[in-house]
């Protein structure tokens, strides 16, 4: 059996018990436009490579390029919209090693992988556990633009004694 | 001398070589709406502990509180806005150890601490390195709800040969 529950009919509304090491999701694709990256940098990422055309062309980069903040927020985006997890999940107490390693620009298409790397039961609430995953967030061209490792608070669908 | 330069008069657009370890800044407060929290989440992280009302009061966190994505980047808006680096930045290769300790909630008006933990040249441009930072996110009760480790990459004022 492979562990690639992505490639099997849809999994949805998974809960802590369903998960073990070495799974593999997916996530729908979302196009970003530079609207929507210049609209999310000036709230909150107000840098001339994120909101200024001319600037962005002058500096490293070559041209806008999204706020790491954006570019997390609409891979999560994409990890509910995949519905593996909805009514199981209670929050995220953090996340570890997130890495910007390209930039995500004006009309790039994203995708996430998501690897369960660990599941950890809650030692003191019976009802829940931590399900630790690896985010692998792709561009149109299948490069690898952000990583980064997640904790999932997740509700059990069957409270263990 | 003391290590807290907050404390001084602000001080403005520093770049890499202005930096050393131990050094401590601190951001503007701002407060949160509720409307601005379902808003942000509606678009990033549309759980309903975070965008409706009456499922937020039944959940565990007993109320509406913002996605932890929102929390990094309304904090991170304060800390552009403190204006300690502007035209220095050159963007940021990622971050480390991100816990969200307590949630930040409507009518919330939060601030950061920032420590300068490290401070690394780069060893292959002359022209820059990266600074790493220690952020602590506090609410108006003086408590801490998030902190983090950054990593800026900062352009150096003079330019070494």
């Amino acid at each position: 059996m492979s562990a690639d529950i992505a490639a099997t009919p849809p999994v949805k509304d998974l809960h802590f018990e369903d998960f073990a090491a070495g799974q593999v999701f997916r996530t729908p694709a979302r196009s970003v436009t530079e609207d929507e990256i210049i609209a999310f940098a000036s709230q909150f990422d107000n840098q001339p490579f994120h909101v200024d055309r001319e600037a962005a062309a002058a500096s490293i980069y070559g041209g806008i390029i999204a706020s790491g903040f954006h570019t997390l927020a609409l891979g999560f985006r994409l990890v509910l919209e995949a519905q593996i997890v909805s009514t199981a999940s209670m929050g995220s107490p953090g996340l570890d090693e997130v890495r910007w390693l390209k930039p995500m620009r004006p009309g790039d298409t994203i995708r996430l992988e998501l690897e369960v790397t660990e599941v950890i039961p809650s030692r003191s609430k019976p009802d829940r556990g931590i399900v630790k995953l690896l985010y692998k967030t792709f561009n149109q061209n299948d490069e690898v633009i952000c990583t980064m490792r997640s904790m999932w608070m997740l509700r059990r669908r069957v409270v263990v004694a």
